[in-house]
């Protein structure tokens, strides 16, 4: 397999850490969204929607979507739980992850930390900033009473790992959030884990 | 089972259409997110996220996320594929849904639409319109060589049927898309399909 990635995004790295648990060979192609590497017509053609992380098959198919990824990745492992109602948590938890939480705290870090001028941005880091918290405060409160999201390790806690782990990045204090700060270790104890590369 | 929704809601519709087509029995709780229904101590009980909908399994479980809640309903279904990639791809389309999609072409609707003051929203309005009509053209060219997202009908098509069709309440001219509308049609000729209610 073949993953297009910019190592800096945490939906990138979703799925190198999927892809490092499971024991998955793969190569890596390594892209900067802020240079265009994207949105050439070589790209474009593989991800019309001009995103990464882009992961092409053993059979040459393009899959896009870092959340549909790792589900393709973990389908068939223990980070996929395959009970009918377990398989909907992880996938609730994933759906939150892209709507509630990562357009807030993923962004917020990258106008901080990645953008160019993060000054041009300093009114949309302030909108985000209260959505962001709400997601964390959502996360707490599920945790206080879970070691991980949905039973076991699984997708679900790999999604909002990626992001949450360097909230503080983009200027949210982890602080209040115990449950959460607790959490975060054990994902970085479970088997195989890798960091992401820092940014 | 039991859907807390509001009519008038896409995400909702997504399950109304897919509880019909498949010819699952349930009740309905009509909840309005515009007067406080769904931030009462009450509601955030069964959905911290304070989101419609929200199902109730028939063990009684809350399960939230739209395309969480037609996954575990289509789950052994025609509307689900099961091999690997095609789950996958379905996924990577409904990610893309909630991700690209939703927040420009189902939040304009709703600033247009539903909001008290559509003056408020103007700004962002103009904002989310050029990310909307991108959303759009992605779906064009994959469409202009298929008949549905995936395969056969999918879940998939459900969650961006959605916001799709009702996309010109929200400022989107769907002229230039002649295979989305093409596609629209085809989705409306599926059995036992529901039109949303109108808003």
């Amino acid at each position: 397999m073949q993953l297009h990635q910019m190592p800096s995004s945490g939906n990138c790295y979703k799925c190198v850490l999927v892809l490092a648990q499971l024991g998955i060979a793969y190569t890596s192609r390594d892209l900067d969204i802020r240079d265009g590497s994207t949105r050439t017509p070589e790209f474009l053609a593989l991800n019309a929607n001009g995103r990464v992380p882009l992961l092409i098959t053993d059979d040459g198919v393009a899959l896009a979507e870092s959340n549909a990824i790792i589900h393709y990745l973990a389908e068939g492992s223990a980070l996929l739980p395959t009970a009918r109602l377990a398989h909907a948590q992880v996938l609730q938890w994933m759906f939150f992850e892209q709507y509630s939480h990562e357009p807030y705290i993923a962004t917020n870090r990258f106008y901080r930390v990645l953008a160019p001028d993060p000054s041009q941005h300093v009114e949309r880091m302030a909108e985000n900033a209260p959505r962001g918290r709400a997601a964390l405060a959502v996360m707490e409160a599920h945790l206080a009473q879970r070691d991980f999201f949905v039973g076991d390790y699984s997708i679900a806690d790999v999604a909002l790992f990626a992001y949450t782990h360097v909230a503080e990045e983009g200027g949210y204090d982890l602080a209040p959030y115990a449950a959460v700060r607790a959490w975060i270790e054990r994902v970085r104890s479970t088997p195989g884990f890798v960091p992401m590369p820092s940014s």
